[in-house]
């Protein structure tokens, strides 16, 4: 059965393909692995040639991986195919963006493909339970941070936090995490906080993973955080040399809980 | 019953005084209502020398104004009265600036003070229903933030955010409303968003009422947004002809909902 990955920005559709042999499709931003042709530049708006490309290479098995910026749909470049979805599309985009990516998946789902999540192909990425580098932090904050993400996850709100001395100083919003660790170095320098990622409860983790890079871990310790706590079993390391070393370097503490 | 005003930053102290007869204590950073010295600049570490002030002067109404800035106690500057309250005051900062407020209240009640809201003093600063210039935007954008506030209040965090397009693009933090407006400013430009600002559910509104200046507004245009949001009857407009002829200058809408 032929894979294919739809492959987003990042490092992680590389990682994928480095787990077996497949085709691959690129999105907008798409990073390109190494030396291998996509089977088709997706168009968001062009779903229906995105399906006969799928089809023409036998692939039926996909993966999601990397990730996908949000862009306007241009009106007059839409295909057949996804005229008749909007309707679909349209309806779960207004839901929130763990709603649209679930729909996304549904919609392929339909139309016979198989959806693998990335860490089905690649496991050894994902954060076991426990210290990844340095110690786990004795509590408080961490708790604190983990408040905040399980109030406002059921509103499709905040993958990350941070809290310090028992305030909470930083909370992820539509810009995403590195942004938030930009806005507690310049508004809380020298915090010593920690930084907790979780994913939403509603969020499909087959293609929507919370990850995390050596940029995230750069990021963190540039904003006087001691500390990152991730949800064990639940986040990508990307890749989990390049953020342990990230780690060493600056000396951040690293660990997942379940 | 003489009556003094503990007074902060910023220009509720000057607007309270203005309610009728009133001597002042000075808080850390207060600003000096004109032309009248303060009964004595208070330092947190001395409550028994603020205590033995007011009554010489045969205070016994007090009113909190303005802003306290967060600050460390000097152990080595106690007073056996503020030593004797201490576990008081450390215990209830554990809990949040909510339950230290409500602490700084209980402690000046037990003392004999009757403690006035600002609003009482001034009810004319107070929002009310409806629009207060241009007109309330119709929903969606307000009442997503207003979600991500009622689901954050609980935990003693967020009392603004901002919603655009459907999407949270800011939650205010420990930094407060203007830091959060800038991070938009930044990281979100030309949104066309709406700012909510309300009370948390623990806040003790009569020293901690939400308030809003003409700064906010300009920061609040500055940052793309097209609208803020209050709580009615439960948000100080500081002052009034100051807040409206700043919607005026940035064609910002503001309005009240209950």
């Amino acid at each position: 059965m032929a894979r294919a990955i739809i492959a987003g920005a990042g490092v992680l559709p590389q990682l994928v393909m480095a787990a077996g042999p497949a085709e691959w499709v690129a999105l907008p931003g798409a990073s390109a692995p190494d030396g291998q042709s996509p089977l088709i530049h997706a168009r968001y708006e062009q779903l229906g040639a995105v399906f006969a490309a799928l089809d023409a290479a036998g692939v039926r098995e996909i993966c999601f991986a990397g990730s996908a910026s949000r862009q306007r749909f241009d009106g007059a470049a839409l295909d057949a195919e996804t005229r008749a979805l909007l309707p679909r599309i349209e309806a779960a985009q207004h839901k929130g963006d763990d709603a649209l990516l679930r729909e996304v998946v549904a919609i392929f789902e339909g139309r016979g493909f198989t959806v693998r999540a990335a860490h089905e192909l690649r496991p050894d990425l994902l954060a076991g339970d426990g210290a990844l580098h340095g110690s786990a932090a004795p509590g408080g904050d961490a708790a604190r941070a983990r408040a905040v993400l399980a109030a406002l996850g059921p509103l499709d709100v905040g993958q990350a936090a941070v809290a310090a001395r028992g305030q909470v100083i930083g909370i992820e919003t539509l810009q995403g995490t590195d942004a938030m660790l930009a806005f507690v170095a310049d508004t809380a320098p020298g915090s010593g906080g920690v930084l907790v990622k979780r994913p939403k409860p509603g969020q499909d983790l087959r293609v929507d993973m919370p990850a995390i890079g050596p940029a995230t871990i750069h990021a963190a310790a540039a904003a006087g955080l001691t500390g990152v706590e991730l949800a064990a079993g639940r986040t990508l390391l990307l890749d989990r040399e390049a953020v342990i070393a990230a780690c060493r370097d600056t000396g951040l503490n690293l660990w997942a809980v379940p």
